[in-house]
């Protein structure tokens, strides 16, 4: 189910406050991560996509070099869910 | 250096006919790959990672569940060189 208004108001408001962007078209969201080099940014995604294939919660990211660029929605429901707020808040830990 | 008109004949045209496509106003090359799952496409991704490093020339890519969309070319020489294609050709052969 799609974030209901206080779900975005009490865990959607911390994440943009950290760096993530609402695109309200798509209702997903989206940052950038920018790391030492290629191994520190691989080393991110490697440790992140384990945790996505357990959570059954996938990010849309690109890669080049030192930085990755994630973008998370759920498709089965054309927005966002606890899902992304889950991974979003995964991948703030695990980047440090 | 980049790639010169013959060593785009024999090294370019075989990676063209295997379904990479070439950019003229970028000089670069794209492919899709698609797999069954998470699972793989990831595992894909971790094999190149460790080669493009070792390799010291690394691709733009993204990754949306099962699909790996990469791109190469050689920054340093706004365009194509050998390294572009070594790297196509062993993302052609990790990919199987």
């Amino acid at each position: 189910m799609r974030l209901n208004e206080d779900e975005r108001a009490h865990d959607l408001a911390p994440l943009l406050q950290n760096g993530w962007t609402h695109d309200a078209d798509r209702d997903a969201i989206s940052k950038v991560y920018a790391f030492k080099n290629f191994i520190d940014a691989f080393g991110f995604m490697t440790r992140t996509a384990i945790w996505a294939e357990k959570y059954k919660h996938h990010p849309e990211w690109s890669n080049v070099w030192n930085k990755v660029d994630v973008t998370l929605t759920t498709h089965d429901h054309d927005g966002l869910t606890e899902l992304d707020v889950k991974l979003a808040r995964k991948m703030d830990a695990l980047a440090g």
